[in-house]
């Protein structure tokens, strides 16, 4: 479990480094991103881990939302793993909502995807394994994403209460078993019965939790041209709903799919989580 | 003066947006980007020019400072156009140091760079005045920049004191007639007479200046690889210091060049301009 620094820089007074690993996981070598708040000098942090979504790596979110000047006021580590494992001789496709910067956080158990594709796994277990033998973290994590990572962690977190305290999501892709993006990836990591599906389907994991609930976020702007066809929001709240659950959706005017929504908003996320990780 | 908008996205209230436009100055079609805080809706807000360093467009500031969380506190308006010229047609070099993307903010007057490249014209006349028609600004305006576009944005500042109620660098190019990226650049824009450099060379531009002196702030890495060879802020320290000109130097131990050295001390900057334009 040994890392390779690619980069360091200085960041509103902590460290946004980037790491190389060999992953077991994945059968790959794998890239991320992690920021070091000021106060990781000095004492073990909570870490939120950020999904990004189709055709992203590490560096979106890293580059792009602004979070470190909020995780540097609340002393959280943010880690940015890649979207799907890479390489030459991974295997992939032309559309860019399959395959590399496409995994879904699924196991894939579909040819040729079994061997590589195995994000749940890689997330849930071998990452936090990686981050909390190579950083001084307190054991305690929360989750977020946007898009298909908006799926990812609030999925993950639904599949696992045990590992995440909080999920929080702009624009998450909510009933991927439903929608086109989901159908499709689904169809071919995990093959044509639309059961197996269900076990990565938030609206369905949702539905059926039994263990106690957690607190979840959901940003979704009403400008953003995938709402109506593939992320539909609304049928997660639906179901927090008449189960009480602590979900809060908020439907931000005007708001698109972009990073410019979510660097406006990334502060409320930080602060929420942070509410739990203390 | 018309203008053909190629992006438009929501952002921290405000608007995020994107234009091209047929530049009379510089003979090719040009991209800039510009931020309308959420206060635009309601009144005429100032303008802060923001000038990119090598190898950028009008989109490295906009998509990776941060900017526009703190623009839309302070109500500014902030105007990102490119670093040089752009197009197929338009002179060119292989090195990233010199043709598109390396402007230097100088009116080439050697071949074959003087048909397209004015950048010094096009950013102190005609993209103010292109703003200034197009958008409720108030008509007041300060300008900051990075690297190259620090150079960009105090020379422009002492050579039109008329024009700029401010300027503020981060890691500026401050002698460039005395270091390779500069000279470099001026033999091949302005021609080998080093007295046609001058004029160009915020050290010397503020030895000789002789109006009403107006606020600098530059920021610089300790950790920039740059800072020996190209940058050296403290000749312009040096100067400012011996003219009684209020000129701040703040060295940022570990940073360095990067833009997570520019988004983790935006903040100060705008802050710093907004004084001087309310």
């Amino acid at each position: 479990m040994s890392l390779t620094e690619l980069e360091s820089h200085i960041s509103f007074g902590g460290e946004q480094k980037r790491f190389k690993h060999a992953s077991l996981t994945l059968n790959c070598e794998m890239n991320f991103s992690i920021y070091l708040p000021p106060q990781y000098k000095t004492q073990a942090l909570p870490v939120l881990y950020w999904l990004s979504g189709l055709t992203c790596t590490d560096e979106n979110f890293t580059t792009k939302a602004g979070a470190q000047a909020y995780a540097a006021e609340l002393g959280l580590i943010l880690v940015m793993p890649d979207t799907s494992p890479r390489g030459e001789q991974i295997a992939n496709d032309d559309a860019y909502d399959l395959g590399q910067g496409a995994g879904f956080y699924i196991n894939a158990t579909e040819q040729p995807w079994q061997k590589n594709y195995q994000m749940f796994d890689y997330i849930s277990v071998e990452l936090i394994d990686l981050i909390d033998n190579n950083f001084n973290t307190n054991g305690k994590q929360s989750i977020a994403g946007h898009s298909m990572g908006g799926h990812g962690a609030l999925m993950l977190a639904l599949r696992h209460p045990d590992l995440y305290y909080s999920a929080s999501a702009f624009a998450p892709i909510v009933n991927p078993s439903q929608v086109p993006w989901g159908q499709k990836a689904f169809r071919h990591y995990l093959g044509n019965d639309p059961q197996a599906w269900q076990t990565y389907d938030s609206c369905f994991l949702l539905e059926h939790y039994q263990a106690e609930p957690f607190p979840i976020l959901i940003d979704q702007g009403t400008a953003d041209n995938f709402m109506p066809e593939q992320l539909q929001p609304e049928a997660l709240e639906k179901i927090a709903k008449n189960r009480n659950w602590p979900l809060t959706l908020r439907l931000q005017q005007g708001y698109d799919h972009s990073y410019y929504f979510i660097a406006s908003f990334i502060e409320n996320h930080l602060a929420f989580h942070k509410q739990y990780l203390s």
